[in-house]
């Protein structure tokens, strides 16, 4: 059986985010896996993400590694509870904020791995750090704050 | 005379990036000025920049505020040495740093107002910090620590 990604498992109604909905044709549709305790995503920049020619532009990097963040720290506290990532009631994490260290510049001729691991998981607060690769060599190292969706961004199903 | 943008009087060869270069026909292509000492960028983002539905992905977010930012500390660094921005040689700035809080869900049916303001200046480094809001009240907050490109991504004219 083929493994599901975090962002696949999303109910239906929370798959419109820009950069990792299902349901979003325009957006990034990032996707993410367990790896034993880390997690993982592969995304190839397009040829238009530039920064300047030859490197990626820094905010697709944030982006990313913020999608990633959000699913990792979704799957996390659905691991926590022992619960499958498609079992009810949902669990929808948030940015409530970013940090990005641009280390040196990520090609854009290549595959970009994001590593993710989780620093902590506590009541509805989860914080994940995220190391980006580049051709085995890490670029930019990234750290959310995620937080379960408040009750006003929270989609009527 | 019309006001030219801060990306406006980049050198063609520094004007590629997804996120602010005139020269990117499928970027963002956001616009900055100075107002006084602050510097401005009005943004309206896409039906398609959800987080979810109503809402504007905080990879968006964080996007614009990096590129108002390394606008911002480029437009800075010309000021700092009485030059127009369109003399040689020209100054352009990468983010080392990305730091953005969430503070409420940002609403995705009005323009967004960028707010940048100079923290510091020192050598080759600029820090600059940039409030975000949408219907007159902040949204989100970022901080945006900017270098002077590095020679190895510096295009070859």
């Amino acid at each position: 059986m083929e493994k599901k990604a975090f962002q696949e498992q999303y109910p239906e109604i929370y798959s419109y985010c820009y950069g990792c909905g299902t349901s979003n044709p325009q957006g990034l549709r990032i996707k993410s896996y367990w790896e034993g305790d880390e997690s993982i995503c592969k995304f190839t920049p397009r040829p238009y993400h530039t920064a300047f020619p030859g490197f990626v532009y820094g905010g697709l990097l944030a982006s990313i590694i913020d999608c990633h963040g959000t699913g990792t720290a979704a799957a996390a506290a659905y691991r926590a509870e022992g619960r499958e990532m498609d079992s009810i009631p949902p669990l929808r994490f948030v940015t409530a904020s970013l940090h990005v260290d641009y280390i040196k510049p990520t090609p854009i001729d290549t595959e970009l791995v994001l590593k993710g691991r989780v620093k902590e998981i506590k009541g509805k607060k989860v914080i994940i750090a995220i190391d980006l690769y580049a051709k085995n060599e890490i670029c930019v190292k990234g750290e959310i704050v995620a937080v379960q969706i408040p009750e006003v961004m929270r989609p009527k199903s």
